[in-house]
């Protein structure tokens, strides 16, 4: 049961997002009793937040080609892939847009970022340690200004996601990264 | 009545989200009935959309220090201070959550920030003609490495937004597009 409910409540999220969400519709679209929905999890917040913790157990792979730059845009590029499918747009979303009233999710999320950002500051450690940047470097504001710009793009400008802007993003902060010193110090 | 409308419509998006947000509770706020509402604005996203071109109308003011490092460190600076109360924070958490599912918003939100990264582009282009920058650098590139890095820490890490992280940031995109001459290129 808890695997479709989830799912539907990704779908219901990804057609009408997250004010016109309703246990009606998540029941309908999982084919279960509304009363199971409420008697399991309460609120429709409830949902969305395991369903956010569900999908944030896929990992984003940490690239290790032997370069900053490659790494970065791999990174880059892995982050623009997995916010592909309408249903992980949505959710983020809705997380966004719960974090500011709903203090758990708040938590959630920044536990959630906390775990992310730690994992691919190995690209940046990986960098330090063949010296390509020196090793004060800030490993957490290398990858927040490639994250940043990209969801920036996702879920504000609207701009273009492609491949040459993740590219120009990560040779922006590579070049930055390796000729500040002081970064992050 | 418009201007309390859109007043009590961001304070009781401050106060309970966008999900929760009613018209019933949007009229009580404001002292007003809760047809006239209705006959005006329809549905509460219209009243949000409106809210947020009001408030977009309020200018971030484009620093001119003579220092590339400077000019970006005050504006991210403006754009932490102009996030600063709950209204103006509820109402950017609001306008992502409707940004898939509402395309008004969506394309109200892609003018709104293609006009300010345009305004925000004279920094760059001031460094240009300063010969701090190449001709070539991507001014809109620039701009999205400050602002994604922070809205990131505001809606989605919840880590801290401080100066330090402001001029951190600064200091990074500042020495990448100095020292990248193929930015955006």
């Amino acid at each position: 049961v808890r695997s479709v409910v989830l799912e539907a409540t990704l779908a219901e999220l990804a057609a009408g997002g997250y004010p016109a969400l309703s246990f009606e519709g998540i029941a309908r679209r999982a084919g279960v009793n509304k009363t199971t929905l409420y008697r399991r999890w309460g609120t429709r917040e409830n949902l969305i937040l395991e369903a956010m913790l569900e999908l944030g157990r896929e990992r984003v792979p940490i690239p290790d080609s032997g370069s900053l730059t490659q790494d970065l845009l791999e990174y880059g590029a892995a982050i623009v892939a997995s916010n592909k499918t309408p249903e992980v747009e949505a959710i983020v979303r809705a997380v966004v847009a719960m974090g500011q009233s709903e203090p758990r999710v708040a938590e959630a999320s920044r536990r959630f970022w906390s775990t992310r950002l730690e994992l691919a500051g190995q690209i940046v450690e990986r960098a330090v340690l063949r010296g390509e940047l020196p090793p004060q470097t800030d490993a957490n504001l290398v990858v927040e200004a490639i994250v940043g710009a990209i969801y920036f793009r996702l879920l504000m400008s609207g701009e273009t996601l492609d491949s040459r802007f993740v590219r120009a993003v990560a040779d922006l902060v590579a070049a930055g990264a390796t000729s500040e010193p002081g970064v992050g110090s």
